[in-house]
């Protein structure tokens, strides 16, 4: 199975494409991100998150997508833009008729790092060592979409040997 | 020419649409909202008004298209919601290749009724008397779309007086 996580991000979009081997072995099929430019007019960088990650889906040809979600801390402004380009992800993501699952920041450090206010660097070492990686993934929000997926993919596991699964953002208990 | 005015939500999207007859000269097309239900899962939400926005703009062709800004005031949580729908009808209406202008409630509301702190009930008597309609424009979205249409013409007026366009959010110094 592949899994495919995204961290979301108007200016960079971070992506991860896992593959499921057997119990807890993964591999990295891809990492890397989307980028639009502050000087390229808002609704076009919303158009280029949306077709570009057609190609991404079209290229990985994911089983399961994980989004993180978005947390606000301070700066409002970049959050509402992030929500704009998140809502743009998702629209595509629910056109090619992808099961969705998502995960606070905090959950992913949680699963992933065993912390839930890890650093940057502590999930990139983290991210390198679960898919046996040569040197950390880079940018960050690459070594992120890595997280997410692996994330999702702990999640299932925990949930296969308590008996259920994940619920997906199409279930109503997890609104985003 | 035609004028769409949006005002963006996730569970109503408020749209009026107005032709320019001739200087300060207005009708009202059309008003009404697209409606999202709270138990359907949120993306499917984001793709019905993704939809449901297209269907709008093949029946009444409008050449520009003014769209509210967001505004935080209290609820970041709705706030997140709405950003994320707002982002799927700027995409929508980038993909159809229309002029986006957009307007912070409080210019709306000052341009509209004079007043940047009108009620509700303010800007829907105001927008019934400017379309000289036979009763207030209901719900209040609706109405709310049909001041952003009114917003747009009047701001169209005052740059024309002043030498100028209002600006596009193609443009990079009107940035959402």
């Amino acid at each position: 199975m592949k899994i495919l996580g995204i961290d979301p991000g108007l200016a960079t979009v971070g992506y991860g494409v896992i593959e499921i081997l057997g119990p807890r072995k993964m591999a990295c099929i891809s990492y890397g991100s989307i980028r639009t430019q502050s000087h390229q007019a808002f609704p076009l960088r919303l158009r280029i998150l949306f077709d570009d990650l057609k190609e991404i889906l079209e290229r990985y040809n994911p089983e399961e997508v994980a989004v993180e979600r978005l947390f606000f801390s301070q700066n409002v402004t970049t959050g509402i833009q992030v929500a704009h380009a998140r809502g743009v992800l998702l629209l595509r993501l629910e056109m090619e008729g992808l099961p969705l699952y998502e995960y606070t920041p905090l959950q992913i450090k949680s699963r992933v790092v065993g912390y839930g206010h890890a650093q940057k660097h502590q999930i990139q070492s983290m991210v390198q060592r679960v898919l046996s990686l040569e040197k950390p993934p880079k940018p960050d929000d690459a070594a992120d979409g890595l997280a997410v997926a692996i994330c999702h993919y702990y999640a299932r596991m925990a949930e296969l040997h308590n008996g259920g699964s994940p619920q997906t953002i199409q279930t109503r208990s997890s609104r985003v």
